[in-house]
């Protein structure tokens, strides 16, 4: 984590015109920039030959899980089975990766039931979840597809690459109930490298995940999918030859996380969190109605702070408690008087979406609809 | 924050019996905890004499309102006008103090509406939120009471304690639609105290609140309220003579945050994070299913880590990610096989219940109700 935060970028346009009457703190996604995020991904998937099938925990919103379907997602990615059953109920999904291990008996018994509405496949890094999982599935007298979940670095889950996932991978075929039919990592590692060595990170990441790949094949696995999820690597782990699909997720609305890439800006952010000065308690403080509560408590590598001030770039969101964000002013700052509103870019937007029932969608500066955060806190 | 981290408290029992059968990650209380911290407060209050409005963000569940409530509260505090909708609709709450500026013309008639079925305080700290806000309530023909909220040292909101909290409460008093009807401050800087000056920093703040209402008086506003609110402080603000209200809000489920001081122990931590263990991907780490999703990303000043694992003081849950905690356990650690169940208390519960829809109520280790968080995500 040594890389320097970036001078915050200067450019930067509202997407909600002035007077729209919207109640605060709320989130407001702008049409055509969500619209473009998800054919821009779905154009990058394309032109590397690899398939799209994006994790939905960003959005968690079944009309936007069916705008990445209609841009020719293969299907999507979920964690949770929770999640899963609200996009096949709702967004009309019928292919589904759940890149989590699924353990225990109640989240089996719902498993077995989506996998009669589904195509359902499960991410798994431990011969003991095989085996609770692959016991029950057998008892159900059906198979389930598997992908083994790989360690390329990230130290989270996953058996590390090459001999130790090998040998899961091995072990998982044999398990009744089970059929391995790929290999996935999550290169979370690359996430957090400086954007210097991001590429490389990325490349050797992927390059690890189709070594383990092939391995198995030459042991009689019909590994079919190499699959990778990432958004900030996602222009480079699918380039290498061999990986078959990939998994980003924050693309669809971006967050100040991709700043420090210098690729994308806050005009490349389709969500902001609408927020009110309700406050002002000295001059060079401003408090907004917008604390952890809604903009949640994820520190960026792009951006100082709890969020970026759309059109204040020299504004900071030095602390927040759960219902008030306190912003520092530089002198002279305008726009913070008691009443006004301002939009706020999050940190990480997929835990802030997840504090949300609704989306408020917005076009032109106005708001035209507003969709359901259906698949919010289905942590199970 | 100069305060070392206390040991991890070594006695602690399970609340959740092996075999109860619940899906996780979930929210488990344990009822007779809960009453036992409901009833030890409400003795508290009574025995200095002060009235007892306890903020209802830590349980946001009408439930426990009413139990609050049936243990001699005045009625309850909250922070958004949708939390004080639901307590009114839910709980049977006559009586609510939103200890937050309302800002906004979608709040102000929602306000309208609830003033209607309620008695109903708002805590103002600026003139503009006033003039908004009594020409609204004026232009209804009816009165708001309005406490003035003083800044005693947290520098979050409020104006400062003496000549700017007497300039504004007598300029909210002269506001069309206001009537000022007492002061309020919530003394966070005490929670932030080292554990040896929490004491002092807490009468320290009671005292400034006080003299500024003895101003105010002496200037002619009725004050009838001084009100002082913080859990950490609880026991020592409400101390001070002329003092007439407390806020406290966590001491319903208590957290990690508590261990600091001494006082209270896992013992009297109501709530858990009940988890499972999903992967085991090295000797020394264990992954449990509850990551910043559930457990939220608050530090505690009272464990390390992301949250205290009951029975497993020297297990410390190093990282989250949105679905993952990583667990580092100590060699020989037993009871984090895949599968096993283990407890979490939070470092902050108020947040951790704010991502949940329900709460499971045990009793002698069974689950025996489940309670709606029918104010989660309450935002405005």
């Amino acid at each position: 984590m040594a890389t320097a935060i970036a001078t915050p970028p200067r450019i930067a346009h509202r997407i909600v015109a002035a007077g729209a009457d919207l109640d605060t703190p709320c989130l407001v996604v702008d049409a055509p920039t969500l619209r473009r995020n998800v054919s821009e991904m779905a154009a990058f998937a394309s032109s590397v030959g690899v398939a799209l099938r994006p994790h939905i925990k960003t959005h968690k919103t079944p009309q936007i899980a069916r705008l990445q379907l209609a841009a020719g997602a293969v299907g999507i990615t979920c964690a949770k089975v929770g999640e899963a059953e609200v996009m096949v109920e709702r967004a009309g999904v019928t292919d589904v990766l759940l890149a989590y291990p699924t353990v225990g008996e109640a989240k089996v018994r719902r498993l077995l039931a989506l996998m009669a509405r589904a195509r359902v496949t499960v991410a798994l890094d431990s011969r003991e979840a095989g085996e609770l999982l692959g016991h029950a599935i057998a008892a159900a007298d059906r198979t389930l597809d598997v992908l083994v979940e790989v360690n390329t670095g990230h130290d989270r889950a996953g058996a590390r690459a090459g001999d130790e996932a090998i040998a899961l991978g091995l072990d998982l075929a044999r398990t009744r109930g089970l059929r391995v039919v790929g290999v996935m990592t999550h290169e979370g590692q690359a996430n957090a490298a400086p954007p210097e060595t991001i590429e490389a990170t990325a490349l050797e990441a992927g390059r690890a995940l189709v070594a383990t790949a092939e391995a198995l094949r030459q042991r009689g696995i019909d590994v079919q999918t190499v699959s990778v999820g990432s958004t900030p690597a996602a222009t480079f782990t699918p380039t290498v030859p061999g990986v078959t699909e990939m998994r980003p997720g924050t693309y669809v609305f971006n967050d100040t996380s991709a700043f420090r890439y210098g690729r994308l800006g806050p005009d490349d952010c389709a969500l902001r969190v609408l927020a009110t000065v309700v406050s002002r308690p000295a001059p060079d403080r401003a408090v907004i109605d917008a604390g952890s509560k809604t903009l949640a408590l994820d520190k960026s590598l792009g951006h100082p702070g709890h969020g970026y001030v759309v059109g204040h770039p020299d504004a900071e969101i030095v602390r927040v408690s759960e219902e008030h964000g306190v912003v520092l002013l530089p002198p002279g700052e305008e726009g913070f008087r008691v009443g006004d509103q301002v939009e706020v870019i999050p940190n990480h937007v997929c835990p802030v979406v997840n504090l949300q029932d609704q989306l408020v969608i917005v076009q032109d500066g106005q708001p035209i609809d507003t969709w359901d955060v259906a698949a919010r806190g289905k942590v199970r």
